[in-house]
């Protein structure tokens, strides 16, 4: 089941997204909370007439750093031995459609898709073998990075923290095996990046655990597990979206900050 | 005036902390939230008999490393260009009196006691000149820091963020000049850190203008601004205490991780 939230008229809604194509995709209004206990109300809107909103209420993002080969080599970095786990906070999350503002502190804005797994209940050191039982479902993500900010600054706050830093959407897809998904990123229409969920150095079995060793995880939190080769720059008036086969497409425009 | 957020036969209170000493003080329960509007109810009960919880619910705690020249000597890191910023999450807040439990992934666990300062209203490119206004007040933090994790991992988001790791209280005083107060760790009744916030290399202004050039800041949350020379071990049955002159007393037991 693919669950979007969304506004219409001022209210807001989380929806059961049905059929197929830009103009068949209509929502189906839920009765109660995705993660705890949900019926479909039989009331649908079509998806053309909402606005989407990020699809997760997280209290907190945890995202990994060189997950995938190529990447880490790209920026010249080598694969680390334990994964590199940092926060982006809920201030930085977006939904599909929403603008990316470029921040007034970077003169080099990167795209990095991801994909995002969201967590369905509160967890911590999760066994290996219940990994499937924490997790709700999977969305697209771009960990959107100031690149020239996180070369000059030690730890990633603001380079990858800013407002607007965190597009996720456009809903969460809840029947999926995220184990050979392709990734894509493209800018204006021109594909950047192009990858396979396997090629991920550590799994999201590995993240769970990983991070759940640590910090306990609420619903509606989401990891975003690392990026493929192929980051490039994001310009004022470029449109970036983010594509994960099973789920679809994560679309930002990038904007002055006003 | 000492706001204090407490809970006493299952149910939370904000309340403002009047008397002096341990037996003197009692709270004014606060009708309305803190940040907003709010008066004294007149309704009074003994601190003795209520339960410390954080004294805000921080969106987001902005922590900043290395703020202290001796600390930073002292771990053999260099004064930083500029701030090194990064996350603790939510699910890492404790209160005073609530127990520090020692990560079953670190063998070398250390206190950082530092002056939080809580934010008071949403802001984001806050001009220098401004920064008073958003400032709610001050309480007492705990940076706990498994100092070997951060030494082996490049991000902190474990080292730093793990449950329990950010403990703040007893208090937030709202009526306080913060420019130069001396800041004491107590491990066990003996004094392990002592210094004065007029020893940060950047100033309260200064982690302001630099954090909110990049995100915007909510009612609630808290900077952390960086712990000054002397942190050392904890170990499990430890109780250590950060003190701050005119703010008032944290203090956390270690305990084994249950």
């Amino acid at each position: 089941m693919r669950i979007a939230r969304f506004s219409i008229d001022g209210n807001v809604a989380f929806g059961a997204v049905e059929g197929e194509g830009p103009d068949g995709l209509v929502l189906d209004i839920i009765k109660g909370i995705p993660y705890v206990d949900f019926e479909l109300s039989g009331t649908k809107v079509p998806l053309s007439k909402v606005r989407l909103l990020p699809p997760v209420l997280p209290n907190k993002v945890v995202a990994i750093g060189r997950n995938y080969a190529e990447h880490a080599a790209e920026l010249g970095n080598e694969v680390p031995d334990v994964p590199v786990a940092f926060f982006k906070p809920t201030t930085s999350v977006i939904g599909s459609g929403d603008a990316i503002e470029y921040p007034s502190f970077s003169d080099e804005l990167h795209h990095e898709a991801e994909l995002a797994v969201v967590i369905g209940r509160m967890c911590r050191e999760v066994p290996r073998e219940r990994v499937k039982d924490v997790i709700f479902g999977y969305t697209c993500a771009n960990d959107v990075t100031a690149r020239d900010v996180q070369q000059r600054e030690k730890q990633w706050a603001r380079a990858k923290g800013f407002d607007t830093a965190c597009p996720l959407g456009p809903w969460v897809e809840t029947d999926l095996d995220p184990s050979d998904l392709t990734i894509q990123c493209t800018v204006n229409g021109q594909q950047r990046q192009l990858g396979r969920t396997s090629d991920m150095i550590r799994s999201i079995e590995d993240l769970v655990v990983h991070i759940t060793e640590a910090m306990t995880l609420l619903p509606g939190d989401v990891i975003l597990t690392g990026t493929p080769a192929g980051v490039g720059p994001l310009n004022v008036g470029d449109e970036v979206a983010v594509t994960i086969e099973g789920i679809g497409t994560l679309t930002n425009k990038v904007i002055k900050r006003g």
